[in-house]
């Protein structure tokens, strides 16, 4: 944790978020503000900030115009993110469990994309989903660049879900694994054959959440982690 | 995010993490070589080690003894909870996500809970849990005190289910929402029935995880959370 100093500049503005005095898109004080309310140096005060922008929970804008100065940000899934992926890469989390709550919560999620009313969102998600898939089988592709594609594949299907929590913490998990799906997929006998193997399960993935079958949704999902982490031997070495 | 030059270092880190030279327990390199093999100044590797130490990732010891400098952390959970926490203040989680997240995630668990093979842990654990059932009933405790010896039963019993990535976000859950819960308790209009029920229900899912019924631990764990949110009409606000 950071010194107590700068931790009195974290707490200030948990505390505003708490009592609704800042929300996101405001402005944090400025520094020499900081100092005083806390009672502490200028250099605690922006180690207090840069933690913040670590997290996510604010962004900051150079210069001295009127937006320039720190804000709360709005879109601070990439901290949290970041701070789920770098707890897989210290083991405190090892590769078997995150692929178990993978199942898990992909599998919700899946069914809930089946439920979900319908929509012009909805219907446009699916339809870029298609196309990704589409683009997913160019028999040129390389392995980076198939990979990211599924992983914007399961995240367009999962928003879908429409619970941010579930939406935040997969994508998390999913940019956390990535580190190893691809270590993993060099060591398959045959990418090629694993490709059609992923593309056909997406593909039934995406007819069950179109077709609102969501039993069917949640099956798939968790068959298509399950069967690419036994194929790949993605978390049997621990 | 941290400024550009600070990146570096904790880059750095991460690449030590993902080749394997670095792990729980090893010691990071001092200031200088940091500020050596990152080329940038030494302010921007003090920023880089605190953004490490605010996620969890290092912890630093003071002084200049052989157990002086920073490590990599052997138990990070705490700066993943306050990610998490930080998050749902800022209500890029709003709080009815959290409950049906929360709700899946600890019925899976309990489940899992009831599932875990016998062994001096286990029973450790349920004896351990029923005594704080029975600090529970003292009829003087305070808010305060019960929900907080509320989050430790809930705490031991997820723990059982041996999934550390689950266990890890729910506890990050749970602290996250201790705030909404107590909240939300003081407009109960009888907190002292509330608590009755709380109690049972705390039995029944002891009782079931000790019997290994599985599918009643999920049940009554999904009921216990949607039931209080419900009565204390937690996320409905919004």
């Amino acid at each position: 944790m950071p010194s107590r100093a700068s931790e009195q500049v974290i707490n200030l503005i948990e505390a505003g978020l708490r009592d609704g005095s800042l929300k996101a898109g405001s402005r944090i004080p400025g520094e020499r503000t900081l100092c005083m309310e806390c009672g502490v140096g200028r250099s605690s005060v922006r180690e207090g900030l840069r933690v913040l922008e670590a997290f996510g929970i604010i962004r900051s804008s150079a210069g001295t115009g009127p937006d320039a100065g720190s804000f709360i940000a709005s879109e601070p899934q990439e901290g949290f993110s970041r701070a789920m992926a770098m707890h897989l890469l210290v083991r405190s989390f090892n590769v078997a469990d995150t692929i178990e709550f993978r199942e898990l919560v992909e599998g919700w999620s899946a069914a809930q994309a089946a439920h979900c009313e319908d929509s012009a969102q909805r219907d446009a998600a699916l339809a870029e989903a298609a196309a990704l898939l589409d683009r997913m089988d160019d028999p040129k592709i390389n392995q980076e660049t198939f990979h990211d594609l599924d992983m914007q594949f399961h995240t367009l299907i999962s928003a879908l879900g429409g619970n941010a929590v579930v939406d935040t913490t997969l994508g998390a998990l999913r940019s956390s694994v990535l580190g190893y799906v691809l270590a993993a997929v060099k060591q398959l006998p045959d990418w090629r054959a694993e490709v059609e193997i992923l593309q056909k399960e997406h593909r039934l993935l995406l007819a069950a959440v179109h077709n609102r079958d969501s039993a069917e949704a949640q099956r798939i999902a968790v068959q298509h982690i399950r069967g690419f982490a036994e194929r790949a031997k993605i978390g049997l070495q621990q």
